[in-house]
């Protein structure tokens, strides 16, 4: 089969991989109803996290099962399913909490921008629809693979709560669902942060009451006189930069608490700044299994609509366009048709 | 009057103050029925944050209303009363949202070693009690002006559960009664970090299970062992070194928190490994207002007996012996008597 490689900085290609086989008796194999490309897929292929070898790309993915290991219980083949960017047992005390991004067996899932997929630990990892869905509602289902669950995760751990204000940092597709997942939570202002004509209208779309186009210490000003002075009740840091940190720490009221998502490059907090302002932290890997079921019922029932954050579709041997439409931010997020 | 001053490292000195008189109508001042020395009153006397001009030293307090100003509701004179080492109104949002330390008008209370200290906004600061309390039952009413209700905070802001496994960071006076406060929450098994025989008999008696005398890497593994290699739910941090601080991150499971009061000294937190390990932080001075009532209440009812953290009573003129003596870590906690 062939799959998206990458070779190096802003070298993506289409070529030949080996199929994927089950390896461990806990493995499943996929073939892919669709995948798609990540925010976080971009910072191997701008060379900020630099590749040594060549590395098969993607971990986004949900589609039918072909075939599963002699261990596997809970899947057989047919079904479509949905399972997160980490694989997990989803039985470890880790698990159980609910943390299943940080699971004691966890592997990551590789090389899912391709047709067929190997998913390790499949009956802890995969969770199956009753009915394969129709092919209009596959994108959302998509989107909770990793971008849905890790918006809801930055809404979960700023602890939205009804009549909240929020605000929320980055308008990539991460960040325009944790408006959505802000608004799905009660909040009832949501402040996006935008300079970007199409993305401040679909933060509109999925909630957002208020943009603001500043950014740094003017931004910081706007959350504030939004706030008469206050600052946000949770902060949405969906960027993962310093800069993107300093403004979320500095956008929160005292007491007020941030869910960062954002994979933190070269972020340092000081000690001393947090403590004087009284702001509660907590971020990570979305565990992402822990939402799907809740998140699946939202989509079959209508109610959410994810799938909105694909505002360009290419087929998967067109991978390479996809990359630069993102990294050049023409386009919010590529599906890929396998 | 004479009272305790801070004259450079090391030099504490009592000596004659001026009155405290009422400065604005909203003042009140107190006769002190107890005023102790701080953990934190040792990083001025060490020199660690240099003094430039002499300094009135002291912000724990209980003790008699002598006189309020004309705009005080809530007390009069008479009255014994408590309150935090920031004075707050106790009406603004971030009073109402429960974190009376960040509030927008906020003082810090000084110069509560002596016999007489002025408080400002002390309708919105101090809480009476109904009568007068026993001699006896004063030191654990002192302790609530800072030391039980920052211990307390710790515990709190670390999301201390029913049936939770708890370390804590310190064996300060702080430390000891964040033990405390973990049992009263309901913590199954409280973990006290402690090197010194008579600390790590308080500790036992407020409620520690386990004792670990390492520290750094070896108090890590200690705590891991302990917890079958996943880590306590939650930390309270005591200290506020970068070691401490550390260590705390390290011995957290995933999803777990840290509760951080030791006033950071050179702390700095890793943003990607903050990610990493799933851990929820939460600190600060602690809003012992939002507490007293309910502190109060189970100090008089003997439910708790905070003030077990005095080892060593002075007259308040010797105060320079009792800085001396928590310098060198004899003492725990020095109870001052005017």
């Amino acid at each position: 089969m062939q799959g998206a490689v990458l070779h190096g900085t802003r070298d993506i290609r289409y070529e030949e991989r080996a199929e994927p086989t089950i390896v461990e008796p806990t493995d499943a194999i996929i073939s892919l109803s669709a995948t798609c490309i990540c925010g976080s897929d971009l910072w191997p292929y701008r060379g900020i996290n630099p590749v040594k070898s060549p590395v098969p790309m993607g971990h986004e993915y949900c589609g039918i099962i072909e075939d599963v290991g002699r261990d596997v219980r809970s899947i057989r083949p047919g079904q479509f399913v949905i399972g997160s960017f980490f694989a997990s047992d989803n039985t470890c005390p880790h698990c159980r909490a609910g943390f299943q991004t940080s699971c004691q067996h966890r592997e990551p899932v590789v090389g899912a921008q391709a047709p067929r997929v190997r998913i390790p630990l499949a009956d802890g990892t995969l969770v199956s629809t009753r009915d394969v869905p129709a092919a209009d509602v596959v994108p959302s289902m998509l989107a909770l693979s990793d971008v849905m669950g890790t918006g809801w995760f930055a809404a979960d751990a700023a602890n939205v709560k009804p009549g909240a204000t929020v605000a929320v940092v980055g308008d990539g597709a991460v960040g325009l669902l944790a408006v959505l997942s802000a608004k799905q939570m009660g909040a009832a202002r949501i402040i996006a942060m935008s300079r970007h004509e199409s993305r401040q209208k679909l933060a509109r779309d999925f909630g957002a009451t208020d943009i603001v186009t500043e950014r740094g210490d003017e931004g910081v000003e706007r959350i504030k006189a939004l706030t008469r002075g206050i600052g946000a009740d949770s902060v949405l840091e969906c960027v993962g930069t310093q800069e993107s940190m300093q403004q979320a720490v500095r956008s929160t009221r005292p007491g007020g608490s941030i869910g960062y998502v954002g994979l933190p490059h070269g972020v340092t907090l000081d000690g001393a700044d947090l403590f004087y302002r009284h702001v509660r932290l907590l971020g990570g890997p979305a565990p992402v299994r822990r939402y799907l079921p809740a998140l699946i019922d939202l989509v079959l029932k209508g109610t959410i609509n994810p799938g909105k954050v694909f505002d360009l579709i290419l087929p998967l041997s067109s991978v390479a366009d996809g990359y630069r439409a993102m990294d050049e931010r023409r386009a919010i997020k590529t599906l890929l048709r396998p």
